[in-house]
């Protein structure tokens, strides 16, 4: 089943099941009020979730209405954890080889914690503060997990894996390189990322769901030209093995979030790469000096995930960039007294 | 005021005003539910909140009960955001010395994002996978921020400041360094957090609260024995400049809380350490070869900040390291339907 989440007057949004084809939707607030809730609770809602869009799938649900990608708010606007692995071997190459990173080991996944607070949309216009940031967008997939116990293995991991998204880990490469060096993770260089509108169980992709990894091409598209078209299958480390890494020495609560890191190929000559840092790396390998310029503000990201038939299973993500603002703080959602989750 | 968290049958736990004694407690569900609650609505939350306070602490305050800071919750159980500091000078230095960690420039200070959908009170016991890990403790004060907009500046951020903490930031060294010098900060050397009970406003430290440090001695003690005591002044940058640093390219959301690094003096010889990584340094500073062993389970760890009369305005915290046993799925708390907030 594929679910959404459309804006409503809760930090969270109302959570909707949505067609195979992302026409139609229904309201899943019988079931659920949030996408947060039905995770927290998805023994219980899951199976109400899928009678419904068996429903919706077979023409026959009652309260339909059509529905549009753009209007969804990102799936989790803000979740509890947010765990960012990188593990695609060509992409660590390429930058051990153009950046003198230090080489991974490959013994464990690389991961960081990210800030997870706040997710922005796939229409969102993405506010950052400074052009001299070295604006860089970054290419991923990612899986949303129920409660998974600290300990817990790799074999016994891919059943946590309840939902599969697609997403844009926005990064600041000139801070993140001094962050980098200073090896606290990032903070400054890692604002918010943005969420394709659709998430979805694995068995929506058939098999392209295969290996705990999504063997999807992504494709990206910058201010209208194609960047890259990577698919996602070359992980080093499949998703399952991501969730035991962050489990180690954590449980890992319901609605954790894990990415792959920018989506590589190794054929990036034919294909293309998922970020600007990675293709300026190939530049300076096979011409000594980086050509391929940073963002600036009004540039324009696009990012879809597609199958065999050209189809976007996750949606259609399609942003600028911004100056930041200095934002208000936000509208008070509900009182307190209601907040009780 | 002095305000804790108290378990009940939802995930964040119910509010209650604390006497300043830390004897007596009245229930503050008719202002929020939750702390939680009440730092998302702290305009509003504020204000009634310290009119119990008031009432408590001169003896008029109506169904007020006898508390004990043991019996209480992490004030708050989950977080969306926890950044935690490494500022205090001669701890960066004694490390860098130590044990041959890049220096660090001063030009911004150490920051990581760490897990916090789970903070553990200061009675907890805390599950551990190895005692082969290098069990640590770091010994810190905190702050806890309202809703700050990104590009606050830290002549700006001390309003934000809305309510202060102590906590045990529990470090596992072994791949802790590791997972260092691969830059991406912290996973499997970061586990859950432990929180002392109580949580306070600034203006209850009185002096102890002065240019956005808690000036107040921190004793830290194992297995019955004084570790250290190291007062929280000496922070090279204050929570003013921890909270513009983490908003350089972020909001923080209400509840954001945000931690100092291990507390240390320059006067170590005499003071002790926050932390067994640091003592060991000095050890292999002074002797060639560090002497003190991290923790094995079994081993307790007390930590209470002490003000002038030797009250410990956070409360005690008392903790046991133990094996990690495979948890269970907790138990359902409240419906999904019920989980609106």
């Amino acid at each position: 089943m594929k679910l959404a989440t459309l804006p409503n007057d809760t930090a969270d949004g109302s959570l909707v099941v949505v067609s195979r084809d992302l026409t139609r939707a229904v309201t899943a607030s019988a079931v659920s009020p949030s996408l947060r809730a039905a995770i927290d609770d998805w023994t219980s809602a899951s199976g109400p979730l899928r009678a419904l869009s068996d429903e919706l799938n077979a023409g026959r649900a009652t309260g339909d209405f059509a529905f549009a990608p753009e209007i969804a708010r990102a799936p989790l606007p803000r979740a509890w954890q947010w765990l960012d692995g990188s593990v695609y071997e060509i992409h660590l190459d390429l930058a051990t080889r153009a950046y003198g990173l230090p080489n991974p080991s490959y013994e464990h996944p690389l991961m960081y914690q990210g800030m997870s607070h706040r997710f922005l949309s796939g229409r969102d216009d993405v506010p950052l503060p400074s052009e001299e940031d070295g604006i860089d967008f970054e290419g991923e997939f990612g899986i949303i997990t129920d409660f998974v116990p600290a300990g817990t293995t790799a074999a016994e991991a891919e059943p946590h894996i309840i939902l599969l998204t697609q997403l844009n880990d926005w990064s600041l490469r000139v801070p993140g390189r001094a962050e980098m060096s200073r090896g606290y993770g990032w903070i400054w260089a890692k604002p918010a990322c943005s969420v394709a509108p659709i998430v979805l169980t694995p068995d929506e992709l058939g098999d392209a769901w295969s290996n705990a990894r999504i063997h999807l091409d992504l494709a990206i598209h910058v201010n209208g030209a194609q960047f890259g078209r990577a698919n996602g299958r070359e992980m080093r480390f499949g998703f399952d093995e991501l969730v035991a890494h962050a489990a180690y020495s954590r449980d890992l609560c319901a609605g954790t979030i894990i990415g792959s890191g920018t989506v590589a190929n190794a054929d990036y000559k034919i294909v293309g790469s998922s970020c600007i840092a990675e293709r300026r790396g190939i530049e300076i390998l096979d011409h000594a000096t980086s050509q391929t310029p940073f963002l600036t503000f009004g540039d324009r990201v696009q990012m879809a995930a597609r199958d065999k038939d050209g189809q976007a299973p996750f949606g259609v993500m399609d942003q600028r960039v911004v100056p930041m603002r200095r934002a208000a703080k936000p509208a008070p959602i509900r009182s307190a007294r209601a907040a009780r989750s």
